[in-house]
């Protein structure tokens, strides 16, 4: 048994759902086309952003399309952390013309916008008025396709959007199963051209999302399965997929452990990394994942002595990989410095001088309320202080 | 990584699914009327058998109802193994009125019973005519709620129904997303009262969804996650249930293990004790949970040269329950034992003769082509002559 179960109690009740359909396979991606052909899909609005097209991962979809006749708009005016204004642009965009499917290829920001243009033609409006949990009346007849490009975000399983309200100073978060995509179409070729940096980066978010679900309070059996397997999957192809790209193997792995840690979070949720990780965003600008390895190791030692099997189970699963021992903060500590991740926050130009407000804004997140221990904003500013 | 991996090769191609929403609770019984009333429900028609009537499991679901004002009639004519007339007449007797919701509970039997009269209330005909993979044209608009009494099945979150086709001596499957469950409400409260034999027997067919689907040829990385963790749930909590049929936390254990079991078989699918077992039913009426018994530990030890890792792993998680070693298929056949379910197939009065004509038949079985190992007529005839 595990130690949720010990410390939650086994009756604790649960609810576990999965609104989309997962397709995983190597290649995947140059087959839409076929796929969508077989859906009766005529006309695709195609969601992605510069980076992806830059890459050159749009042309085999592309070609996979023109290749099937069909007809589609491309939409890649999506920036990193998207904006309200972002999502209202592509709606009126997508209203034009008449489209029968949607198409996200890229990271969190393309699928996480998506998403919210899909929301925006079932239910009109602007995407801010949907924020908070199950807000969102109706659900979208339109299709999305969601295809990631990174191992990292779980968008394209979850039923979370997060955007930027500029205006307000704050990101907010759209939950609602009417939010999750039809499909995912999972193809880890899509990843072997990301840069070492933006692997480490997107696969230490990958492994935080199996490790925060795990020690959530809304943690599950079934929630608890995914995220053991997703950590047992990570654990031993992230350093491989950093040092060689090009590792098809490591690659599928990293595919593998970033869907099932979706899924997993998508019902047990997150937990104290996201929720400094947001403030430490939103407030100096520092790239989610690079935001992520530098609390993850703090936030499990933080939480190890209220969940002491769990972090057990965690270290033997990192431990088992490089024969190491040590505790799971220490060995997920060590594991962000092998893949070269920034692990003190001065290195990414942090203002000692910021930590108050970070550590203050940190309990805005939803997130927050998950976490096993429920930090002080004091304790939260002493684990910045750690981690500065 | 799992043995799945290395011997059927990492870039293995998978999909996962899961129409059903899980809702897990002990108590979560009583509070189906509320839970129906906020979804704006009037008027149930509630599939149940006498069993569960006799058993006093309905008693708490009609008062919950009756509280709330709900309107519900009945329909508890079902039999083991439903025959294509008994949903026939179901249909039948749900399109006398106007129902706005369906709610099953009971073993797969009811559960099965109302997928189908739900997929002929919104498609019309018989049930026989939808057999087969994906042959179901619409989705119905009615919400099914399966609420299991048993530890076993798992229906209440899979696409399958079976139903015996009495005419032409065959059991048939239907097989679709459209009969899967809106909801499965899991309350193990309403598995105290049953006897050990039924305990035992629904208990080591959920253990043998885990197994199977553990080792199938259509398992994935997000089946092997649940299919581990069911294992998990039940090998401790399986001899405890069957021992003390009021022990609620084993009863929870093999509730959770059960409905794990199925999300993972309902996308892994099965193999070689549950296509002959098939077999074995039909040919000799032994229930479905002793035939699996009978068989599983022959399956195993058939298996496990062709997957020495998966085998391992069962091993393990089966013997550290009762710190024992032994192979896999060896510790199956001591659970099969300790729970008091008969191991050889002349306890159950299955005459040797028959034995050619079973292994015969269960080539008819759709899930013998993802066993990973392929048996000859001659293999399996040995195996049921290993044991009779």
């Amino acid at each position: 048994m595990s130690a949720n179960q010990s410390v939650q109690g086994i009756e604790s009740p649960f609810s576990f759902h999965l609104p989309t359909n997962v397709q995983f396979g190597v290649g995947s991606a140059s087959r839409l086309g076929e796929m969508l052909l077989s859906m009766g899909v005529r006309r695709v609005f195609l969601v992605t952003d510069q980076g992806v097209r830059q890459a050159g991962l749009l042309d085999e979809v592309i070609h996979s399309l023109e290749e099937k006749g069909l007809h589609f708009q491309i939409y890649a005016d999506v920036e990193p952390d998207p904006s309200l204004e972002t999502i209202q642009a592509g709606a009126a965009m997508f209203q034009q013309q008449s489209f029968d499917c949607m198409v996200a290829i890229g990271g969190g920001s393309p699928i996480d916008t998506a998403k919210g243009i899909r929301v925006l033609a079932a239910n009109g409006g602007g995407i801010g008025q949907y924020a908070g949990v199950n807000r969102v009346p109706a659900a979208s007849a339109i299709p999305l396709i969601a295809i990631p490009t990174t191992s990292g975000t779980g968008s394209e399983v979850t039923i979370f959007g997060v955007y930027s309200d500029w205006e307000n100073h704050v990101k907010i978060t759209v939950t609602s199963p009417h939010m999750a995509p039809s499909t995912a179409l999972i193809d880890p070729a899509l990843t072997l051209s990301l840069p070492a940096k933006m692997t480490a980066a997107t696969g230490i978010d990958a492994l935080a999302h199996g490790i925060e679900t795990f020690f959530s309070l809304r943690s599950s059996p079934a929630s608890d399965a995914l995220a053991i397997h997703a950590m047992k999957m990570i654990a031993p192809h992230l350093r491989r997929a950093v040092r060689d790209g090009a590792d098809m193997e490591a690659r599928i792995g990293m595919s593998q452990g970033s869907v099932l840690a979706g899924m997993a979070f998508n019902n047990g949720f997150l937990g104290l990394a996201h929720a400094i990780g947001s403030a430490l965003s939103g407030h100096c600008h520092v790239p989610h994942g690079v935001a992520i390895g530098l609390l993850l190791p703090h936030v499990v030692a933080f939480n190890t002595p209220v969940r002491p099997e769990k972090a057990e189970l965690i270290a033997d699963v990192l431990g088992s990989v490089q024969k190491e021992t040590g505790t799971a903060a220490e060995l997920v500590g060590q594991l962000v410095q092998d893949i070269g991740l920034p692990q003190r926050l001065q290195e990414v130009g942090v203002p000692e001088a910021k930590l108050v407000d970070i550590a203050k804004d940190s309990f805005k997140s939803g997130m927050m309320k998950w976490n096993p221990r429920l930090p002080t904003e004091q304790e939260v500013l002493e684990l910045l202080q750690k981690a500065f």
